[in-house]
């Protein structure tokens, strides 16, 4: 499976002259990053994108680890046996136009291959791994933006939702290693990817949207044996949605009572939305977890304070109570307006200060589990210590979680504080809703522990 | 209450040759847009940015529309004395220091004065006016940035929640009329304002953020006779939440379900969390109300159609049929392997003419009341074309929303389609809850006819 991610020789067969063609922007892509060696192949094309091409992939004289296939459908089959000659042990095919369209027959053909070598596909966006440069997915990079190297990677079945969530993943400076696309599963399924992210050095956190599995035994047994943090977004919950799925991917939904109860069972953290699939990715990926479930709220808006109350309570969270030393700590160096609570309104005239005693008075309380952080760094009293009293607060090794609103000046922050290790949520709903993931995923290996 | 929102003379007491004091950014903030005269007050100085100084109130020699007051607190009194005497009518005190931190006192003395003027605070942020340049916010716009002029105008309990909305609807690029800090109560109340901005002709929807009301009774009264769309959102629902209120703003909180139900009864749309406030408001205030809540779905990524279609079910909203008729127009110029079902998946390689026929053909089909577009800008055989093709659907007067996730590129389309009047979300969760908004207003609206 490493070539797959780590290849140092890649051949792109179907790679184009044409700006607009898929097989151009493929090959584009892979000159940006990518350290190994790129060979285009094309059998009209003498140079593309100044690179060197081949007629075949049996005309290449070494070594290929890796192919990616990007012709149309029915070239497919002749280029898997060229594959198959040449020994190439890794293929992605990127094509579409086989099962998901009735074409059963054609991808059956090329089934057989998978004893000789694994596959990948087809009609899949393939594999951007952050580690090596390497980047199959077909949109440019104006369109797309690509994450900067991170510990989290994900698992996609849907292609066009794993390019939407990398740029997302990119635009709020979420940290990512590597990003596969399964497609039709010819070959290589979610229970492979499972398996090989499990034991890969660089991934700490693993993200899964899933709409149904191959094969749903193995599946469980596979959730089951994955140690790592693992969350997973399942769609095709209301029998609607999974009727949609058929003509979508082939695959069975099945019930969703059955997959959340086993999700719950296997210690896998369940997102209920897209939000969240990433809002709990990068929380586990980035603290520590909490020894419980009580969380001190902090604000400089009292609104939010408010908010998150209700959030934190909704996601069956407690409000933790300061200590009595805490509490005359912070009140001998605040004005007297402020009320020494939970939530700890530092009022809109906060300053710096005044959330660097907050905070750490709180992470060394023993009645603190975790801190649900509310800034708006609108407000004029605030300065840029801020970044490093919040940066700072991972020393204790609670957890702390962000909560900012706001524009281009707040998301300036939101950038900084999220690269160096602070999950950052736009809503107090959200910022809770990570919190209580972090919380269901202590209390599981807890119990798994005691067992 | 006209002169709240449009004055033609501003007197600012409190302003500062100090940038980091509040009255000096207030001052600032007044003299980039708004178009009246403003009089800086200050005892000791003779001009701040390049603008004369008066002594006091009484110094100035022409009448005072609205004077707006950001002194300590013990200074209040006397100001206002000086206001009485000027027969100033409307005031707004941004001051802090009052009854939210128990100095109940001063605050009943200056409430004494709302027989003569109309008085907005103490402790808040008072108002933003795109229409008239207004600006009281003492947050720097380059900190937080103001929203273009459109005909959303929203009320907010807490200033720092306020704050940071207005921040999010420029940043999302949600244009709105007038925003009101409400803050301690002193006189003008949500009940006021409701009232105003039920008259005003510059705003066609509004949005609030409540705490608890100040006198349950007649704020149910107001409701009832609003019938402009509003859409509110309640916090302190929880129990907890409740308790943390008295200390924020000396508000009761009241139980969430006899809320819950009166908003119902009243026709009033129930923001459950901060997105929802303006989801729903930009909704309600660009698009028309759907006959009924048969919803089709486009898409060019399968993955998110189904997840659409979990959303759509999960709002009590239906998946709509597509008439023969509309299928076989579809059918005849799109590539055989798009199946015409609903979600209607126009596949990774859609063009905009695809888009376009496929909208056209669905605005068009009597067993279509809405339309939950999705389109992924990422995928390069898209164009710019896509602009006019869903900002032309407007014209069926049927409504339809966007759903959109990505980084900048995709932000671009998102800014210029939010603009031209299509509301567009981040997730099919949030565009369908919008359309569920659209769906309850209609209904409410045709039950009220009915009686």
């Amino acid at each position: 499976m490493n070539n797959f991610f780590n290849p140092s020789t890649v051949a792109i067969v179907g790679a184009s002259r044409d700006p607009k063609k898929l097989g151009h922007i493929v090959l584009e892509n892979m000159l940006i990053d990518f350290k190994g060696d790129v060979y285009p192949i094309n059998p009209k094309a003498e140079f593309i994108l100044g690179k060197k091409c081949y007629k075949s992939l049996l005309d290449v004289k070494g070594n290929i680890d890796l192919a990616i296939i990007i012709t149309p459908a029915n070239n497919v089959y002749d280029i898997i046996q060229q594959c198959s000659k040449k020994e190439i042990s890794s293929v992605i095919i990127l094509s579409a136009g086989f099962s998901e369209i009735g074409n059963v027959k054609e991808e059956e053909k090329i089934r057989n291959f998978s004893k000789k070598m694994r596959i990948l596909g087809p009609n899949c966006i393939g594999i951007y791994n952050a580690d090596s440069g390497l980047d199959t997915l077909f949109t440019k990079i104006h369109r797309q933006e690509r994450p900067k190297k991170g510990s989290i990677s994900f698992v996609s079945q849907s292609g066009a939702f794993g390019v939407a969530m990398m740029d997302i993943a990119a635009s709020e400076h979420i940290k990512m290693s590597k990003f596969i696309s399964i497609g039709n599963r010819i070959d290589i399924d979610e229970i492979d990817l499972l398996n090989y992210l499990e034991k890969d050095k660089e991934t700490k956190t693993i993200a899964m949207y899933i709409e149904g599995a191959k094969n749903g035994l193995d599946f469980i047994k596979t959730l089951k044996k994955i140690k790592k943090p693992l969350i997973v977004l399942k769609s095709g919950k209301t029998s609607e949605a999974a009727h949609a799925i058929q003509s979508h991917t082939a695959s069975l939904a099945g019930q969703a009572e059955i997959y959340s109860s086993l999700f719950k069972q296997s210690g896998i953290i369940e997102a209920e939305n897209i939000d969240e699939l990433f809002d709990f990715s990068k929380a586990l990926d980035l603290q520590p977890l909490p020894k419980g479930k009580k969380i001190q709220i902090i604000t400089n808006g009292g609104g939010f304070g408010i908010i998150a109350t209700d959030a934190i309570t909704n996601q069956g969270l407690q409000l933790s109570k300061l200590s009595e030393s805490s509490k005359s700590k912070i009140k001998k160096s605040v004005p007297n307006y402020i009320s020494i609570n939970n939530p700890l309104d530092l009022t809109g005239d906060a300053d710096s200060q005044r959330y660097k005693l907050s905070i750490e008075t709180a992470m060394k309380d023993k009645n603190v589990d975790a801190i649900l952080l509310i800034v708006l760094f609108q407000l004029s009293t605030l300065d840029s210590t801020m970044i490093k009293i919040i940066s700072d607060s991972k020393k204790y090794k609670k957890p702390i979680v962000l909560c900012s609103l706001g524009g281009e000046f707040t998301d300036i922050y939101k950038k900084i504080l999220e690269e160096s290790g602070i999950p950052t949520y736009p809503t107090p709903d959200r910022a809770a809703a990570a919190l209580a993931a972090l919380v269901k995923r202590s209390e599981y290996i807890k119990l798994k522990k005691k067992k």
